[in-house]
């Protein structure tokens, strides 16, 4: 049968196709679909395993397309390899509500395993994928085996973030991850030699990977002998670069002028000619897609059933875990644990998280992660867990190095294949994987961002680790559930609200210092965002709402005040967007709306506002912090209980 | 007179005074003190170019501590060395206003030439300063000709800006560039191995660098031979790797137990008895320090006059022009210039952008930036500029090629050396860079970041490329200054605000769409952040505010309003926090306290809250944007004038 397949007339097909969705939308990128085609061809017709009636078959091989603006390459393909998008889909690219939009988008696309368009995410989620498939894959022998591929282009690997993750994969030795780089010597500013000129396949061999080359980018034979080269390795991750001549069959060729516009009409013409193709848009030959299909279910018929059927047969506890790892729904039951409070009823809120975390992570197959190298601090690590290690991959603790980005592209590969992962560094590095916690909001994952040292509480090590515009970065981000809680009482209710969901991402900003545990704090309210702390009279004169380290002061302020017969409410607001959208009654209840209300946080005044009716209630800090003792540090910018109790007495006045 | 120096005794009595200082403050990293000690004592003795008596000599070679964590060694050396800290300063490490904070801060510690501390962001600095240096050494031959240093460690290298920025510096050659990498084995977490097992040699190499290998870091003699071999490279920068021990005489040497935390008293003692030392804090001899600054001065001496002298020989021109490069005040006096509007009175603003900054960029030496892989469009190429290339550093377009966060950090290099910097990128990838525009923040320096594509009308790329919340990360970083000029006018007052500037970073978000010159825009009016562009009575029913693409629907919804009887004001507002630090007779005069305002913009409801009464008198976006056509997503999100016009009606009924 193979003998008669046309194989170069359906990788012509593909870049067709692609080239009619840029023209219909007049946007896309035309280059990446006329070189990388006969890549994208070779891997679904030939190695990737999958099931197209079944997107989500588990065990699928996976892709991920890092460079995610040759969306329309990889929609052509699905297409082409009988996932569910029509041509008609094909014909709405980059249109309102279409499952084809201009980046691949998690959720929206089957067959689309990953949002992908800011580069060198792919890549780094990619390496998230394989390690999950490598802690699978020793847990559940014989029913998780698979492969993640990935396609990049040289701007992925101009990016930090790719190195970070090659760095680990190659540390980590992810035989099973192969990456092939479209290697076309143009960037969207010209030639790559401008601006990049590494030794690629060096550069990965130094990070522990294989390094093929394959030097024509056409020939299906020799891409195909080298990914089943990768295929066969045993120890390192692979990298296949592929040279290709961007923009193939275009009169523009070669250039970056292909790169990201979108082809002029002749041109198309032209290039159809050129491929013996009719001057047709989206005329597609049902023969070639055919064949392709034919070539596919020879591989792939059935694999779903297949796999199902043998989960079907496991034991109970096999079986229970799978399902969690197939099911959208990612709540965890939170067991009933012994916490062990410390006599004197003083802890810091990381280590109470700690404590919740080994209880939790210990006895649960599902969360897994680990922290940028700081796993002292952030206290993160899993006694007894082990560590994952090439020599280990069934290791509780990632080590994720200083890879802070790395680590956040890393969680989302690891949610994206089932798990509930949590990742830990200073809040004041969230900086640092910002670009990546807007990927897992934009896909609704369910990652676990540990931030400790929350606030200018950090002390000594000074402003370049006190975080104080981060806590507004991460509750403005669409979809991230921000908590800031005060003490023990309310880490445990925070886990809580947390392992309950059943979806999206969550943070935690934890204090670095030792705190008592409060009388007023209360686990059980945490997952209204906001709730009364502390009362002194009925009808108080105001309110201060605060969280996190800053509670303490407040109540010890507010104790003060009343001795004095100011007497005021505290409230303990360890999540602002949650108490938002309590109903109308329960706000009124906890922020009446006649009582002036007082804003109490050590960090910009940007979260804040809505709360007040003036930004003079507001106690906030818009300016960094310094170094010096922690507590120093507070009174300078006047967060100690004793400048606290005069502020807010004179705003009451 | 050198056989009479003992070294070892200058490099112990470093290593004294840094552990001292740790121990005194009950806080700091002795790990790296106690290590590499000698690297850093090799490089001030017998390499590095400066003068103690004038720290900002502008000649001088440049040493960025990149492993800030080091700040005891750091400042002990600069103590040794002759640099205005004296011992007192010392003892205060890590104090309130003390000039010793705990990592070193630009500005704070005279000899500190850059805020470190967040790992990765050093070395990609001083990728910035050595760009600097090799255009300004091409332009004023003879006059500027130094190295810049780094001192590094596995942290840094594993941090993806760091092989971002070595991957410039290798395509652009930077041979005066030399890197000390301490190479201990030890991370924070543990030996190093279990996390990062790249060979960094050969990725240096692959990298187009030379790597040299020290296999004792505390023979002198062998550093000082690798950093001379260093400098005599002509056509690459340098990696030296130097293996050293942390915690060298510590019984807890070799592991990362000696990394981030205090020794104990006794172990301190037992060090300087190995190092036959007496056991008094803060002991320092004083023939130690006389010899290391007497093998200084036999280099250093005067250095600073003999710069000074030279300048003043040269021709009027070249002296002003250093004289800026030397300066504090970084303002650009913005010349008149034909500003040549298209004949259809329709420009987008980055077309507009483009205009200003080629014609003040092009006759001004100290502008200088470039394009992450986006000139074609964020449109900040300068034409006829050149490009900056190993061939040619008097190029004036930096390709950065697809490398935002490098980007970020070599802005903060060249400002650092003097220059008004300015990169570009989509505003939705100011996340990448956001480490080191923070750091710009805290140093105070002059940036210029031109984001362009500045909201959901973005359109096809879809969400991934669509900015919300990046508005407000903006806004609320301390000392950013972010404009959001909605038209031609507005971008010729912003550039002009910005260029008078004396220090401080700027950010300016530019819409992609070509949107129409309007009548109600005052380029004098946006040094105020906010003025009223319409005014339909005198007497308004409602005020709107707003700014960027959103102005144009917004007065059009005016217009048609007015029409129905119900009058408004709209308020045009470029910059949130200018507006707010107005005289309150001007906010008063603009947003009258009697009057309901609106606010429409189409970005994280946080930036605005404080402008108005209630939360629902927002008109701003909270989710992710879509992939479709600008006018589509603009119509689904309510962001188009008739939907505006719906909305504010029904807000002022």
């Amino acid at each position: 049968m193979e003998i008669e397949i046309n194989e170069s007339k359906i990788i012509d097909q593909i870049r067709c196709l692609g080239i009619d969705m840029i023209d219909k939308a007049n946007s896309g990128h035309p280059g990446i679909v006329l070189g990388a085609a006969p890549i994208i061809y070779t891997l679904y017709a030939h190695h990737l395993n999958f099931d197209r009636k079944h997107p989500d078959y588990f065990n699928r091989d996976r892709f991920v397309m890092s460079a995610g603006h040759g969306s329309a390459l990889l929609y052509a393909t699905l297409h082409m390899a009988g996932f569910g998008i029509d041509l008609n889909d094909l014909k709405n690219f980059r249109q309102i509500d279409s499952i084809t939009p201009g980046h691949p988008e998690y959720g929206v696309t089957p067959g689309v395993d990953c949002t992908t368009g800011p580069l060198g995410q792919g890549i780094a989620t990619a390496v998230g994928m394989a390690i999950a498939e490598a802690n699978l894959s020793n847990r559940y022998k014989g029913l998780v085996d698979h492969y993640t591929y990935v396609l990049c282009g040289d701007g992925d690997l101009m990016e930090g973030i790719s190195y970070e993750a090659a760095s680990l994969a190659g540390t980590l030795g992810l035989n099973k991850l192969i990456v092939l780089y479209d290697s076309n010597d143009i960037c969207l500013d010209g030639k790559t030699s401008d601006t990049f000129r590494d030794n690629v396949s060096m550069r990965f061999v130094a990070q522990g990977w294989n390094a093929i080359t394959v030097d024509d980018g056409t020939n299906i034979e020799m891409i195909s002998k080298a990914i089943e080269t990768a295929k066969q390795s045993t120890d390192k991750p692979t990298l296949i670069e592929i040279k290709t001549i961007i923009g193939k069959y275009s009169e523009l060729e070669g250039t970056n002028k292909v790169h990201g516009a979108p082809l002029k009409k002749e041109d198309i013409t032209k290039i159809k000619e050129k491929m013996d193709f009719r001057d047709i848009p989206f005329a597609v030959s049902q023969k070639s897609m055919e064949e392709m299909q034919a070539m596919i279910d020879e591989r792939c018929i059935d694999l779903n059933d297949k796999f199902l059927e043998l989960v079907s047969s496991q034991d109970d506890k096999t079986k229970e875990e799978l399902e969690y790892f197939m099911n959208k729904d990612k709540s965890i039951e939170l067991k009933d644990f012994f916490y062990d409070l410390p006599d004197n009823k003083m802890e810091s809120p990381r280590d109470a998280s700690s404590k919740v975390l080994n209880a939790i992570v210990k006895d649960s197959p599902f969360l897994f992660g680990g922290a940028a190298d700081l796993f002292a601090a952030n206290k993160t690590y899993i006694k007894d867990g082990g560590d994952f290690s090439k020599n280990n991959y069934l290791g509780k603790n990632i080590f994720f190095g200083v890879r802070e980005h790395a680590m956040g592209a890393i969680l989302n590969g690891l949610s994206l294949h089932g798990f509930r992962p949590y990742g830990s560094t200073f809040l004041a590095f969230s900086d640092y994987l910002k670009p990546a916690m807007r990927l897992a909001s934009m896909m609704n994952l369910s990652n676990i961002y540990v931030f400790t040292h929350d606030s200018i509480g950090v002390g000594e090590d000074g402003p370049t680790h006190q975080p104080v515009e981060q806590l507004v970065m991460l509750r403005s981000l669409p979809n991230l559930d921000v908590f800031r809680p005060a003490d023990t009482n309310e880490v445990l209710g925070t886990y809580r609200t947390i392992l309950k969901k059943e979806s999206g991402p969550s943070a935690i900003a934890l204090a670095r210092n030792t705190l008592p545990i409060l009388e007023e704090t209360k686990a059980s309210e945490v997952e209204k965002g906001g709730y009364v702390a502390l009362d002194t009279v009925e009808k108080p004169k105001g309110i201060v709402i605060t969280c996190g380290e800053e509670l303490h002061a407040v109540l010890e302020a507010a104790k003060n005040l009343k001795t004095k017969g100011v007497n005021i409410r505290v409230v303990s607001m360890p999540n602002l967007e949650r108490f938002l959208v309590q109903s109308d009654e329960y706000k009124e209840e906890v922020l009446p709306v006649e009582v002036r209300k007082i804003v109490v946080e050590a960090s910009s005044s940007f979260s804040w506002n809505r709360l007040v009716y003036n930004s003079k209630y507001l106690i906030t800090l818009d300016k960094f912090g310094c170094s010096g003792p922690s507590s120093d540090v507070y009174k300078k910018y006047g967060f100690d209980a004793e400048s606290l109790e005069e502020k807010i007495d004179n705003l009451l006045k």
